[in-house]
C-alpha cells in the first residue's frame, strides 16, 4: 500500500478502505508518512469529503493509534463539549451524575485559545492533583464513583499529528475530520457511551446551528456505527454559558449551582440536559420523569455537592479555606441604559486570557485567581452605571482592556427575542 | 502575508491576487514556506483550478525565482517538446532552422524516465561538450547561429521544488501547474517566442487528444498574457516517433533525416512543421509557401546537415570515427503475420532504460549505445519470423526483454485506419 495511490484515490473523489484508512493513521503516528504528504491528503479529504463509513474508520484508527484505556467498566458514560467561554459543565454534571450513581472516570484536558480546560480549573483548588496512576484512577471511580483526571499515557497520538497539520493548513474545519478526531479521543479514553455538547454561536467553533447540527449528526452516526451509542445535545454558546469566564471563579460558580445556591441559568439548563442523557444511558430502564427527579434530587438534598467534595479530598485538594482569590477587583459599568442585546464570549474569553486565566501558548503560566464575572446576560436591562462585570486580575486592569470589556455588551432600545440555551437533542 | 490565508482563499475556489502568487513561489524557492504548506496548497488548485490570470501569474513567479537568461537576441524563438519515445525532434529541428537562419540558443535537459533527454543523446557523440559558460554560448550563437547547452545556472527552482512536491503528492497532472511549469522554465532560459509540440496518446503524458490540447491552449494563453507569442503543434505519441529509441542510435536517425537518407516519417513529417512554425515566428514576413521551400531547401542542398556539423565541431565533438556502437545486437521477430495496429510506446521506451538507454533515478549510469531500432510501424505488413526490432545492447538480451518487446507490438487481420501525425496547431 502507497500513501501516493491514498492520496490520488481521495483526490479523485473515491472512498478510502479501511485498511487505506488504517495505513494513512498508523503513518502519521509513526512519522513514517512524511508531513508533506499527508497536508495534501488532508487537503483533499477537505475538499472531496468522506463518507460516514470512511469518517467511522477513520475515528478507529485514530482512537487505535496510541493507547486504548480500558475502564474495568461494564459501561462507561463520557461526555464531551466542543468548547466555549464560561463552559463550566464538566465541574457541574461529573459530580451530579456520580451523585446519581452513574460511575465517571473521565480523562480531561488543558485549556488552549478562549476554551477552558477542566484540568486548569481543578487545579486552582489548593491541592488538587489531576495526575493519578491508573491503579489510582480505577481505585477512585471504584471508591467513591468519581476521578477526573489528566491523560498520563498518550491517547491518539495520530490526533496530535493530524491536528497539528490542519491547524497550518486551513484544513481544520472539515466535518469528517472534527467528528474523527473527538470521537477519536473519546474511544481512546474508554467511553462505551457518549453525550456531546456541541455548540454554536459566536463564542463557538461552529458559529451557526446548522453547521454545529452537521457536526453532531457525523458524531451520533460514528457511535452508532462503532457500537459507542453516543447523544449530542445542541446548544448555545451565542453569550458565555456561565456568569464566570477564569478558573477558580468557575470552580466557584460549579459550586454554587451543586449546592443551589444560584449559577447562570443557561449553564444550570445545560448541565441538567446533559446530566439527564447521561443518566438515561448509564439506566435504560429508566424514564424521562424518574430520571430528572432523581437529578432534582441530587442537586436538592445535597448529594451532588458532597460528591464534589468526595472528589476535591480524594484527589487531594481542600476548599476549607475557600478558592485563592484576586489582589484586584474592577467593575466595569454600563455606559448606556437599555436591553443586552449581545454578548461577544470571543472578546470576554480573550480578556481573561489577557487577564492571565488561558493560554495563547502551550508554555504560558496560568493565574488561576484572573477572570470575569458577569452581572448581565442577554436579554437583561441594565441601567448606565450599572456593573456588568467584575474583573479580577492581578494588576490594574488597562484601558485597552476595560473597553474591550465595555465594548463586548451591546445595549438596544428593544428586548431582543429571547433564544434556546438548548437547541435540539440528537440521537 | 500569510501563506495559511493564501491556503484557505484557494481551497474556498477564490483566485489568488498577483501578491499571493508570488509570495508563494519565492517561499518555495527560497525555503522559507515549509514543504507540508505547499502540498495542501497544490493539491487545492490541483482541486480548485486556476484562472487563466492566476496561471499566467504562476508562470512569471516561477521564471522569476532564479536567474533569468538574457540572450541578447531580439528574438529568441525556442521550442519544447512535452515529451515522448524516440522523440528526435530537437536534434534535426534545431540545425534545420538555424541553417534557415533562425538562431538557435538552446538550453536543454537530460533523460528521466521513458523519455529520453537532448543533452543525453548529444553527449553520445564523442567529445560532444553541453557545459559551456554563458560567454562561450552566445559567442557560439554568434558565430554559426546555433548553440544547445545544458543549463549551468539554476533556472527557475521554484520549478523544481514544487515539482519534486507534485511527484509525491499525486498533484502532477494538472493543467496549471503543467502550463505555468513548462513556459516557467522556458521564459527564465531567454525565449522571447516559443513553439510547443504538445504530445498525446501512449507514449505521452497526456493521453487523450483532448487532455493534450487543453494543455497547449493553456500555455498558448499564457503566451499571450505574458507577451512571448506561443504555438503549439498536437502531435500523436501513439507509438515512438522515431524509428530509434537510445542515445547515439536517436543521433543517427536525426543525421538521417538531416542529410535526407531516410528516418521515420513521423519524425521527418514533425521536424519540417515544427520547423516551419519557428521560421514563421521569426520571419513573420515569410508566407507558408516561402517558409515551406527553404526548409527543403536546407535539407535538400545539406545545409542542414551541415549545421549539425558546425554545431558538433563547435561543441568539441567528433562524428569521424563515427558513433559508438553496441556489443551486441539482437533480432527480434514477429510471431504471426498481419497489420501492426498498435505499438506501445512505453513497453520499448522502458525496455530502452532496462539496456541502459535511460534513467530510472538521476544518478544512474547511461549506455549510450543501448535502445532499439524499430523496422516496423503502425499499419506495416509483417511476415511471422520477419524481423521487426533490433536490440543493442551491452549483455544478451534477457527472454523477459525479448518477451517485452514482441508483446509491444499487436498484430491484426485488418489494416487500422490510418491516423495523423499531426493532429491540429493552435495559436
Amino acid at each position: 500500500m502507497r500513501i501516493y495511490d491514498i492520496i490520488k484515490a481521495k483526490r479523485d473523489g473515491l472512498e478510502l478502505s479501511s485498511e487505506e484508512i488504517s495505513h494513512f493513521v498508523r503513518g502519521a503516528a509513526s512519522g513514517a508518512i512524511p508531513d508533506y504528504q499527508l497536508t495534501a491528503l488532508l487537503m483533499a479529504i477537505f475538499l472531496r469529503g468522506m463518507s460516514e463509513r470512511e469518517t467511522a474508520d477513520l475515528t478507529l484508527a485514530i482512537a487505535g493509534s496510541g493507547t486504548c484505556i480500558d475502564l474495568q467498566m461494564p459501561k462507561a458514560v463520557d461526555k464531551h463539549s466542543t468548547g466555549g467561554v464560561g463552559d463550566t459543565t464538566t465541574l457541574v454534571v461529573a459530580p451530579l451524575v456520580a451523585a446519581c450513581g452513574v460511575p465517571v472516570a473521565k480523562m480531561t484536558g488543558r485549556g488552549l485559545g478562549h476554551t477552558g480546560g477542566t484540568v486548569d480549573k481543578l487545579e486552582s483548588i489548593p491541592g488538587f492533583s489531576t495526575l493519578l496512576s491508573m491503579e489510582q484512577f480505577s481505585h477512585q471511580v471504584k471508591e467513591i464513583g468519581l476521578a477526573l483526571i489528566s491523560a498520563t499515557t498518550e491517547l491518539a497520538p495520530a490526533d496530535k499529528t493530524l491536528y497539528a497539520l490542519r491547524d497550518v493548513t486551513a484544513t481544520v474545519d472539515s466535518i469528517p475530520l472534527i467528528a474523527s478526531s473527538i470521537m477519536g479521543k473519546k474511544i481512546a479514553a474508554g467511553a462505551t457511551h457518549i453525550v456531546l455538547d456541541v455548540k454554536y454561536g459566536a463564542g463557538a467553533f461552529m458559529k451557526s446551528p446548522q453547521q454545529a447540527e452537521e457536526l453532531a449528526k457525523a458524531m451520533v452516526d460514528i457511535g452508532r456505527r462503532v457500537g459507542r451509542p453516543t447523544v449530542a445535545l445542541l446548544t448555545s454558546m451565542e453569550e458565555p454559558l456561565g456568569n464566570c469566564i477564569g478558573n477558580s471563579l468557575e470552580v466557584e460558580e460549579a459550586i454554587s449551582v451543586l449546592s443551589g445556591y444560584g449559577g447562570s441559568p443557561a449553564l444550570i439548563e445545560v448541565c441538567r440536559a446533559v446530566a439527564l442523557e447521561m443518566l438515561k444511558m448509564y439506566f435504560p430502564e429508566l424514564g424521562d420523569p424518574a430520571a430528572k427527579l432523581r437529578i432534582d434530587d441530587a442537586l436538592s438534598s445535597g448529594q451532588a455537592f458532597k460528591k464534589f467534595k468526595e472528589l476535591v479530598a480524594a484527589q487531594g485538594g481542600t476548599l476549607e479555606r475557600g478558592l485563592p482569590e484576586a489582589k484586584i477587583t474592577t467593575a466595569i459599568k454600563a455606559l448606556q441604559t437599555g436591553y443586552v442585546t449581545r454578548i461577544d464570549p470571543l472578546k470576554l474569553g480573550n480578556v481573561a486570557i489577557s487577564l492571565g486565566a488561558g493560554r495563547l501558548r502551550k508554555e504560558d503560566k496560568l493565574d488561576y485567581t484572573a477572570g470575569l464575572r458577569l452581572y448581565a446576560r442577554i436579554n437583561d436591562y441594565v441601567q448606565a452605571g450599572q456593573t456588568i462585570v467584575i474583573a479580577h486580575s492581578d494588576k490594574p486592569l488597562s484601558s485597552e482592556l476595560k473597553e474591550a470589556i465595555t465594548s463586548a455588551f451591546e445595549l438596544g432600545e428593544l428586548n431582543p427575542q429571547p433564544k434556546p440555551n438548548i437547541l435540539r437533542i440528537i440521537k
